[in-house]
């Protein structure tokens, strides 16, 4: 009866991505897409941003991102620190609090993040002009 | 009986952003927030940075963007196209074939968006070692 072999660490990307040498966000299986869907959704992209200029405690952090369910900023976040970019402190207050902020690698991640937003929505008297363009052609067959 | 006032052209922000001069993801109806999702979402994102390097025909960048739907890939690239990023261009030949193209606006959305994605796949060591921790801390409770 074999015992089981240790876990594999899982540092090298593995069989999941296009090769075993190089995370591959294209390879279905990469978990490097994962980590890519977590910084880009819709709230995960939000909350990255958010964080990078100050610290926030839930309730707060839900103001911030309108919109956002009390279920879906909760999950947000718990993918968020379990792919380490997002820290979670709870105080030793009474009542007690929870603040929520950037780890160093969210950090790196959240500003280049805010780069991309920072573009899309410079650019976006083009994106609406297209927008109408498109929608008069489509209309008008 | 007054007749309608002319459609507001939408290249200002208006009401639905933070305030009317600049766009704002973070506003609840602002625009930028679903262009922001079409370039950033599972699909938008991997389509944009496919067509970085090169055309291609729709069911090459099916293959190419792996366990993408047809029904999926049609949605992304309609809204990709109805935003500006990406050109539909139908060539004139016997069987007609169809090319996806980035358009200037589209390319340096998809360079932004590179680096971002470079980036995250570099740092997946730390993802996965991050997991780990917060795995074994959640399991051990």
């Amino acid at each position: 009866m074999a015992t089981e072999p240790p876990a594999e660490t899982t540092e090298e990307p593995g069989s999941g991505c296009t090769d075993d040498l190089a995370f591959d966000v294209f390879a279905r299986d990469c978990p490097s897409r994962d980590a890519l869907k977590h910084v880009t959704d819709r709230w995960g992209s939000l909350t990255l941003d958010a964080l990078l200029d100050e610290t926030f405690r839930f309730n707060e952090l839900r103001r911030r991102v309108e919109g956002v369910s009390e279920k879906m900023l909760a999950q947000t976040l718990h993918a968020l620190e379990r792919d380490g970019l997002v820290h979670r402190e709870a105080q030793q207050t009474n009542p007690p609090r929870v603040d929520y902020a950037l780890t160093p690698l969210g950090d790196q991640v959240a500003r280049q993040l805010r780069m991309l937003i920072d573009l899309v929505e410079d650019r976006m008297p083009q994106v609406l002009q297209a927008r109408e363009r498109y929608d008069a052609r489509h209309a008008a067959r």
